[in-house]
């Protein structure tokens, strides 16, 4: 039973892309441009990741905060690479009652401001070294092309903002948030990525280095899943966040910021969906088993599937449809939806006391005796979350190309592939190899590059690079 | 020891309040009026109170969603007397870039209309009824006076809205949410509330009907703690949030909405609190004991913290404090934070093989063997949240004073009482009564009214009423 309102990937991705989104309910558009109206089925993926990140932060000691939407246009003016990255994206506000605003806000597209702010307030001395700050909340950016989870007026995101004593701290908290970060994404979400440095066109605006986290999409675009930030002191000394040494001096922090956000549920939904619908890592799936009985409202029935749901229901999100629509009518909307494992229960299983288990990846549809349920269960839960990771490793690792020369970039980066060249790195060679073909560099590789020559210049290489055109 | 930080509620109970919040780490102000950073130790008892109130709704089959921050001006002004009622508190938004934001919007006050857009595009037919929707938001409102989680530019909450296909179900709805908030306000926050609905003048703005629960605080003002509206079609005639009914017509929702705010946790502080700092109900406490080590880094002390760490903490919220700070430091900073039970372990307990547990409300040490301990906390906990709930609750009842004059009434609100009186009751009539003593209306007594006069204008009694200045 096939979703006739899903476009085939081949036919047109981005349609596809729209599709699965609006099939699977997760969001509609909202009136102002770029904002969404998070349906139950996609805020309640997110609610997933927010709950599992939660839990790995919380193992680092990390401390859930919450600061304002709104931030003194005065204060946001002050760290000057910071404003000059973000002036063009913000929105500014101003009451309806005229002049009753005292001065212009920012509604803020990032809030390191206010965590200096938080900082300034809170540290004294080293003994109240390190802070680790995370709020889950949304920003706003100005945005001229809009699309669902990947770039919106609106989106929510965590965003971890650490201050430490030493450089040496600081830039090992960025590390160790991004392992956390790579972990989750491929752990959890299935989805491989290459990690590394952003080259300095890419970075953070304020930081001094930004790690990333990228994935490859089905249509051989790259995403950034996840950035972790060494902010160096830029921002401790503008915004003053000093501390007492323990040699009775004064110095300022320094600092780190990391974010994941809802543009990750983009990715989810472009590295593993099919022409079906939604597909979603058991781990982070809202509603991981749908139960569903084929003959509804027949006592034994009721009897048999409440148990199966009260034994599955303590380890896993399991739902009941025992709603009188057809068997294809349902197993095609948790389908869609992206249900990883439907058992179907009727007269037939009832007699022969088991289930008929159905997998969401490879649509495999098997007998399972209810002894056996459990087994299976664990066993099909590994087994599908590897399928899923394994599938787009090998599209990852498959697509990425050594290119030594501009031509041959050229038509790997055509073909939708990852081009990994030494490159003689300077913001201008990387406007221009975007201007001429579309590609920005997603993230250096670590590499030595003494002897090697840049593809594009032919001078020296700086550094060995992934290039792809991305979202 | 105390807190000296810490006003006595006796000198003055406002800056009792902001000493209690400041010294439990609870907020801080930030640079925009209004608003807030809320630190580790707050947003842990929203996270709570949130966390809770979704199992409840859960039960319910709401779902979670989230609408956008934005709403265009000219949708927002479709429903008049929402208008009205909202229009002086509204922060519009402007963009930098001149004139590139199409129309102007408004930062959501609240988000009866974003739910009435999402209400119309998935709603089609009596069989998508009845949709339960909630989200967890801030939401901004020009304030002139603002006071930390009382009053805010920028506050948090729940808004819960629903549609349905009559108006007997909406309202047995509106009735059904304010069951689940005064049994969740009562039951975890131990906080006794009066319950009934809202005179004209205090009614939403919008709503046919506004149901209320009112806790009196320790200085004997009320603080209203949630809202139920029962909006009618009101919505849904402006937004046209049409269904088609079972038999082929068309017809438009009822709607229902309500909401629980931070503003709950001030009421929280100024139910429970005491003179040496914040007292929380122990089901809703983010740390509900502290293991308080007092000869901390020896290897027995340790082992002996692990255990009794593993054994409460798969129950309950525990942190270990094995910081090398004196007893009496640990013991008065969970004390001010609000830890309901802090269990001090030393080499005497130890020996022993017991704890000494002391309460937070009682400030009673009583030592326990560890054997006993799980039974004791058991108990401990029900004496525990009893004692809050019936403080509280004493201090209501006998707050209540019948009134049938006019010079009695303003004893009693001078008196910091709460006056019941029969009251012809009007929008003027509330005007004048506010104008001459600050109290206002908190909510009708469900009472016959046959043959009851006045007590104000002597003319015949329309409704039994709650009068008491409020926060």
């Amino acid at each position: 039973m096939k979703n006739k309102n899903i476009i085939a990937r081949q036919t047109n991705f981005a349609d596809w892309y729209t599709s699965v989104i609006k099939e699977a309910k997760l969001v509609e558009y909202a009136p102002v441009k770029g904002t969404m109206f998070f349906l139950p089925n996609g805020w309640a993926i997110w609610e997933s990741i927010r709950n599992e990140i939660d839990k790995q932060f919380a193992k680092m000691n990390v401390k859930n905060v919450q600061l304002p939407l709104f931030i003194r246009q005065a204060d946001f003016l002050k760290e000057k690479e910071h404003v000059e990255g973000f002036a063009p994206e913000l929105f500014t506000v101003s009451t309806n009652k005229k002049g009753e605003l005292a001065e212009p806000l920012v509604v803020r597209p990032t809030s390191e401001i206010s965590f200096c702010q938080v900082f300034k307030s809170q540290i004294r001395s080293f003994n109240d070294l390190p802070v680790l700050y995370n709020q889950w909340c949304s920003v706003c950016r100005c945005e001229k092309n809009t699309r669902p989870f990947l770039r919106n007026t609106e989106f929510h995101w965590q965003e971890l903002h650490t201050a430490h004593a030493t450089k040496d701290e600081a830039v090992k908290q960025t590390l160790k948030t991004l392992e956390v970060y790579k972990n989750f994404v491929e752990d959890y979400l299935c989805m491989p990525v290459l990690v590394g440095e952003k080259t300095v066109n890419e970075r953070f605006a304020g930081a001094e280095n930004t790690y990333t986290l990228e994935a490859l999409m089905q249509d051989g675009q790259a995403l950034q899943c996840a950035t972790s930030h060494y902010l160096g002191q830029n921002f401790a000394r503008a915004y003053d966040v000093k501390y007492q040494t323990r040699d009775n001096k004064f110095d300022v922090v320094h600092q780190t910021s990391a974010g994941i956000s809802t543009r990750i549920i983009g990715g989810l939904i472009m590295s593993h969906s099919d022409d079906n619908g939604l597909i979603l890592p058991f781990k982070i799936a809202p509603t991981q088993i749908a139960i569903i009985v084929v003959n509804a409202n027949d006592k034994a029935t009721n009897n048999y599937v409440k148990i199966l749901k009260k034994t599955l229901g303590d380890k896993y999100r399991v739902i009941v449809d025992d709603s009188d629509k057809s068997f294809g009518f349902k197993i095609n909307k948790y389908q869609v939806q992206g249900v990883p494992f439907c058992l179907a229960v009727g007269t037939q299983e009832i007699e022969a006391n088991e289930v008929t288990f159905i997998r969401r990846d490879s649509n495999d549809k098997v007998k399972i005796g209810l002894k056996a349920l459990a087994k299976h269960l664990t066993t099909a839960i590994k087994e599908y979350q590897a399928n899923l990771y394994n599938t787009a490793n090998n599209r990852l690792q498959s697509s990425i190309v050594e290119v030594d020369n501009f031509n041959k970039f050229k038509e790997v980066i055509n073909n939708k592939k990852i081009a990994l060249c030494y490159f003689d790195d300077t913001i201008e060679n990387e406007k221009k190899i975007k201007e001429l073909t579309g590609a920005t560099a997603r993230c250096i590789k670590q590499a030595g590059v003494k002897d090697k020559t840049c593809f594009y210049t032919g001078k020296p290489a700086t550094h060995l690079i992934y290039f792809a055109r991305a979202y």
